[in-house]
């Protein structure tokens, strides 16, 4: 019998990514998290949850099942294979997705080069994998950048080189200044991350010039572009200017999709669009969904058809407009997002060294402060003032946002934002930035008294 | 407007492993049975379908948000948030899996232990990725061996080294030989893979005796053992010997479980028991499921909540044994395993040459043949004879296999089961292996006329 303290293996003889910055941001965040359960949290990204309902998980499953029946002829067992057995590795609701792309992005997609994933995280991971092929390969990304591209670009050694995003949302002369530095150094730029709609964490958008000359710089110095989008459809209103993808008439855009925010984060659905041309080695092409569907065969051989079945039926049940469907979410969001801004604007309008920027969409508002944005002052805040937010240095990879940190604004709501607000300024104040005196505002825009 | 004949990407330039046997396998596999849909399959192991019920689905996932909120107390807004936000990353059935295992296989494991995953396959991906901290980080393998393991070892860049299985399921000296040998050459065998139940796709079965020696092995070398066990359950009626992990004084055991054949392939719900205690290197220690856990986050983020609630509700509906759940797929695998054998026996019994094992569970019987066993043989197979199997060189990373075939018996039913023996005999006479005259079992064993 081992003794129960003995130490089986140390983490220096295991795969490097685990003493990651990236992998260990999370697992501090999540952890942190988990620790404060009752702190007003600012900290996640996930989507409101007053509208779930498991009945609905039901529901959906029901309309995916008729749709199979009723809808295309199966038989009873047919539907039942369908959503009980082994299935395409690819998906199932390839072509529900392509509809829903053309319906609500304009993006042409043909359903064989969709390859639905469990969750974005996979499809990120699936194309690092095939385009990782030697040490030589890199990533480029606009920095700050989502802490999952980070870890699944770990995952397979690929590093990522931080590209300047400024006001625009991508420097294109520092893009193109970091591949041919890449190259001379003796590195093979592969793609370049892009979130070109209310970026995490920034916020930012990309507006239709920088798109168009972004597939430029793309074409011209011969690289993919991955184009991460599950914040489009929480607009403010106007919509958004056209995805890559559905400007991309080069094959340029690898599209990679998410359901969690639009649908449901429990199905644990995304999906690449990967409709490159592909030659083997035996000269035969085909797409590069097909080179994708061949590793998620040996990551998780397919996306479960019952999970798929739920975002099917959601997709059905809307037809095909998952802007439509969230009609209800983008307003919640809308509404926090004014909430928050307004209420920075409240408390911290004169005082100096604070500012933050006003996304039209999405989930997150970036403040910026005079003083030191780190772990530790995460970990006060939460014990000290009962707040969550999060330090924008996890996003960077090298040096970057010490003094910023990312509010999301997703999942609180109303009084909560107040009082959460009502936090942060105590403990800005606790560092020497005293908020100016503040009024609440009241629902209509107005104050009270 | 780029042609759409030209070619943006060509594998060679893509991951390695995308032009490897072992994704080229699966991919030939599963596009053969695509192209011949009317064949008669002893190909896939897949569970048997005619159970399956998409009303069940529905059952099992009230069953479960029953036990949270009648068995656990969770209010509504619980219950919706456990099944549809995002959750924990090492999963929510980790509990009744560890009672499960109790209950079926007398395994004591600790519920933290336990990451749930989509499937064993990304359970084999997470424990791989981990383990391969360097190019000479190696694993073992009794030879043949399952696919999907060879896949998700050749996404990490780890190679498998072959050991003897023999008689007893592996060959210990064999077994140490490979590990000496690898250190000698300057690899470190980090774990041996083994499926010590009816393996795929030997159908080898190891002795009790076997098993303690194999866990000695592992103590006095310093390695891990990978127990996959998908098929203990399908026992033919006497059960099996303890799993190795229930042996397991020295935490030498990761077990990997899947629930594709036990409750439904559907779920994609797998899991690994990793209580292995890891120091990182600030000198903290925890369980290696939390490492992998760090490393799931960066791959799918967290199994789908509702998969996991289906599979839960059928834990909680068998009182956590599914050696009870499935006895009625027991019952037709040992039928069919009976019928096959018999067949075989019945056509090819005093035929020179062709030889098969009789295993005592699971899917799956190897037949040895006096001719080259090879994809054109089941190219062939399936054109001429409508009949499809697996060529066992599938499941050598070197040679061998080259004469023999596997028949996965858990697809098929009785008069299919004949009609499919039939055209394999048809298919050896031509290659010159002229069935013995043979006259067909009845459903009582008895001979027709």
């Amino acid at each position: 019998m081992r003794d129960t303290d003995a130490v089986d293996l140390v983490t220096a003889e295991l795969h490097g990514s685990l003493e990651d910055p990236a992998l260990m941001s999370m697992n501090f965040l999540n952890e942190i998290t988990g620790r404060y359960p009752e702190a007003l949290s600012f900290a996640p990204g996930r989507p409101v949850e007053r509208f779930f309902d498991v009945e609905s998980v039901h529901r959906r499953l029901r309309t995916f099942s008729d749709h199979l029946s009723a809808g295309l002829g199966y038989s009873p067992e047919e539907v039942s294979r369908t959503l009980c057995q082994y299935g395409r590795t690819k998906g199932i609701v390839h072509d529900l997705i392509a509809r829903s792309l053309a319906r609500d992005e304009g993006i042409d997609a043909d359903p064989e080069s969709v390859v639905v994933t469990v969750g974005c995280q996979e499809a990120m991971f699936l194309v690092l994998r095939a385009l990782r092929a030697e040490p030589r390969d890199v990533l480029l990304s606009v920095s700050p950048l989502y802490v999952g591209l980070t870890g699944a670009a770990r995952l397979v050694e690929m590093p990522v080189l931080p590209v300047a995003g400024g006001a625009a949302g991508i420097d294109l002369d520092d893009l193109v200044a970091q591949i041919r530095g890449a190259r001379q150094r003796g590195q093979r730029p592969r793609a370049c991350y892009v979130m070109p709609d209310f970026a995490n964490p920034s916020g930012l958008s990309m507006d239709l010039a920088t798109r168009r000359a972004l597939l430029e710089v793309a074409e011209r110095e011969d690289i993919l572009l991955l184009e991460d989008n599950p914040y489009g459809v929480f607009h403010g209103g106007e919509g958004t200017p056209p995805t890559l993808k559905a400007l991309d008439t080069g094959r340029r855009v690898i599209y990679l999709g998410s359901f969690a925010k639009t649908v449901l984060p429990g199905a644990r659905v995304g999906y690449a669009v990967a409709d490159q041309r592909v030659r083997d080695a035996q000269g035969a092409t085909g797409l590069f969904a097909d080179q994708l569907s061949k590793i998620k065969s040996m990551v998780t051989v397919n996306t479960s058809p019952i999970a798929q079945a739920v975002v099917g039926g959601a997709l059905l049940e809307n037809a095909f407009s998952l802007d439509a469907a969230n009609s209800r979410e983008q307003e919640v969001y809308r509404a926090n997002r004014r909430q928050v801004v307004e209420g920075l604007e409240a408390r911290f309008g004169n005082c100096e060294g604070v500012s933050w920027n006003t996304p039209a969409g999405g989930f997150f508002v970036c403040v910026t402060v005079p003083f030191t944005v780190d772990d530790d002052l995460l970990e006060l805040s939460a014990r000290r003032f009962g707040v969550l937010w999060t330090p924008m240095a996890h996003f960077y990879s090298g040096p970057g946002g010490s003094n910023e940190l990312r509010l999301s604004v997703s999942s609180l709501t109303g009084a909560d934002i107040e009082e959460g607000l009502d936090r942060i300024a105590a403990l800005f104040a606790e560092r020497g930035c005293a908020p100016t005196a503040h009024t609440r505002f009241v629902r209509s825009g107005g104050r009270a008294p």
